[in-house]
């Protein structure tokens, strides 16, 4: 009974269960299901559990599950795992799967190549429109859900597509290339699969066909899949940010403490940069204590405007936004969005220092740093994700480090080292 | 000739055309293009700018425009218009169409009534394969591209759905209801938007029925629709983290400082409370200035620890991910990560402490409070946002302030409150 109620789940909500059973469950469950366990639901669950699912199955037993798979289900599954068993098992399918997989794997990751299927409907341009559906309503061996055809020539080099409602529309006897609509929307199979997101997105694609470098239609790419990919990158950047690499919920313990550890390291050194700007000036410190009670107020102000215009800098990089507005007018106005804010908070914290250890010179040193310390945060916002985008580094993985390094180091510098020089020369 | 290039133009690009100018070319590009000007593309470009265009463009003219649009599009660009001017422009509309758009209006922003298009193709169960295939090749009021054909009884309610896919392969006499698939998803109007984009996610859906309340289907929602919301939602939530709310790349420079002046002012507030907590031990600090060079570490530690707990903690709630985990064990696994970091950098940290400032005392204190904060900090990362979702606000908008406010003040009292009691009774 238990076998009847899996076999009729989708693939997401059996990649569900499989999520929230043990790995002895999840092994027993496979086992028990046999031949009706749908594999495309291992598409469905985090990687970790993946791979505790594959380890426990013969490769050639894989070999097996991987020939009922669309492609692109397949490269998901066999993408990630130890190049030997990806190998065994590649050996034991037949020659023409083994190929059409191969060549995909030939592609690098998360380029378009890996995300496309490789079961598609190609019709040469001279059918009619009646010859065209007579073999749709003959050939089972065709994609479920496709909603395109796709046009091309005896060599395979894309001509032009024709939809499904176009195909219905048109009488039987006209001829496709009457209505084939010209190829406008085409990827590389090299591209990436964020550059092919940003097409369908744009132009409201439901599909779209992969050439290789001579041309020739290798695959189709369908939106179900990029809208995996757009959640994916999303996910990604936000986890970046934070610092958290790719890390997800069924992590084990020690793979979220090590993803966790090189990050907290990295900014471990910044902190002792910064405490090594303190202590240039522990002197004056000891001198007014205030000046330690204050002090985090003007970093982490920075800090906080810092990544406000980081934030909104990555996202405009990352969707692309920023190719239709001027770096240079961007610029000066984070910059001038941080001396606005900067002179507004230096009024408050001014009056708040002032008042509070009964002393207004204190307060115009702190207001001065805040305003010093604010701009340096909008343009090291800025700057730091357009440097990092320019030098081919991903703006969302480092771009936090760096600018609350600038903003703990100018902010704790610009703070004590006026009070410094004020306090020496009065 | 402008008018030939840009009248070619993709929605998308002309979307981008407009952005990149400014206000009074955008003017002058309207008015040039008069009727061959594509509406659509105001659904393309940022509020701020769509806001700009329409200001400048007499109610009258935007009715004219409205009626050549989809409703979903059309709903797209009157929604963030003052209600008066809402009012005008579907006053000026035509009944029928005036009665639709005043039917999405009535359901909350931001569901799936407000993003469903009323143009679809409904067919009754009794007709046959060829009966459809021969209405859409007569009506020409149809909607552009679609994928599916909706079957509904004399009511209008929701019977089932006929793939193009189904039914270009099936023979002409047969009947709608034989092959019809019955409803496996449908949405009601008033669910959330960001509901119906993990609907479609999951289940790879190109289109879903929207019902209302008494089971009529009233529209469709699709998948080109919901990519943007999906990527809208994203954005929001990485936006939120950052304390940018839904600022845009074109925002005037007025708006973005007062949309993030609010952040810090709240962030300000936080601070001070930090300061406050120092300020305890300032007797404490003038004897030992070394406390005031060390203390933003174990601050900033416990900062970006608490943040990547958070981070997970969102996008699991954001993406539903949660739901597939028990909530006990992923507390406690955050809290055991906390320990485990904060045992590792204890030593690292115990270690420096002791060798610059020679005193294993120092080292001592600093690692415990190091153990303390990051503890707090995994806790504060997972129990905030679990509890903003369960208070039904949103986690990721004031997750960050909670979390490092826990961070500051834990961080801050938990070393200097240590080596104030370790040195009065040493
Ligand atoms: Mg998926
Ligand atoms: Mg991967
Ligand atoms: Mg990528
Ligand atoms: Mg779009
Ligand atoms: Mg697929
Ligand atoms: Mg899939
Ligand atoms: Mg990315
Ligand atoms: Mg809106
Ligand atoms: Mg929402
Ligand atoms: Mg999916
Ligand atoms: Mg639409
Ligand atoms: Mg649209
Ligand atoms: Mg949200």
């Amino acid at each position: 009974r238990l076998r009847v109620l899996i076999g009729d789940l989708h693939e997401s909500d059996l990649g569900d269960v499989l999520q929230a059973l043990s790995r002895e469950e999840r092994e027993a469950l496979i086992a028990l299901m046999g031949g009706d366990f749908d594999w495309t639901a291992l598409t469905e669950v985090d990687e970790t559990v993946r791979d505790e699912i594959l380890e426990t199955i013969p490769n050639t037993a894989i070999a097996e599950a991987v020939r009922e798979l669309d492609s692109d289900d397949a490269i998901g599954i066999l993408e990630d795992l130890a190049d030997e068993d990806r190998e065994e098992i590649l050996a034991a399918l037949p020659l023409a799967e083994r190929i059409k997989l191969e060549r995909s794997f030939d592609y690098p990751e998360e380029s378009a190549g890996r995300r496309m299927t490789t079961r598609f409907i190609a019709v040469p341009p001279f059918w009619t429109v009646g010859q065209t559906i007579d073999f749709l309503r003959e050939d089972d061996r065709l994609p479920d859900d496709f909603t395109e055809v796709f046009v091309v020539d005896p060599r395979f080099c894309f001509l032009g597509t024709v939809s499904l409602d176009r195909l219905l529309r048109t009488k039987r006897p006209v001829r496709i290339e009457e209505i084939m609509g010209e190829v406008t929307h085409s990827v590389s199979a090299t591209d990436d699969q964020e550059e092919v997101a940003r097409l369908f997105e744009r132009y409201n694609l439901l599909s779209v066909g992969v050439v290789d470098e001579s041309d020739r239609l290798v695959g189709v790419i369908t939106i179900d899949d990029i809208v995996d990919v757009i959640e994916e990158e999303a996910d990604e950047d936000i986890k970046r940010l934070a610092g958290v690499g790719d890390e997800e919920l069924t992590d084990t313990f020690v793979s979220a403490v090590r993803s966790r550890f090189i990050w907290l390291l990295l900014n471990l050194g910044t902190a002792l940069l910064a405490s090594a700007v303190i202590g240039l000036f522990d002197g004056t410190i000891s001198q007014m204590v205030a000046l330690a009670v204050l002090m985090p107020i003007v970093a982490s102000m920075g800090g906080n405007a810092g990544t406000q215009t980081m934030t909104v800098a990555v996202r405009a990089l990352a969707t692309r936004d920023i190719e239709t507005i001027n770096p240079i007018r961007f610029i000066s106005r984070e910059a001038l969005v941080g001396l606005a804010n900067g002179v507004l908070f230096a009024i408050i914290i001014g009056v708040v220092a002032s008042l509070w250890f009964s002393s207004t010179q204190l307060g115009g040193i702190i207001a001065v740093a805040m305003i010093i310390n604010m701009v340096a945060a909008g343009l090291a916002g800025i700057l730091i994700p357009l440097a990092l985008e320019k030098a081919g580094a991903d703006p969302a993985i480092a771009s936090s480090v760096f600018v609350t390094t600038v903003t703990d180091v100018v902010g704790f510098f610009a703070f004590l080292g006026l009070a410094a020089w004020w306090f020496a020369i009065s």
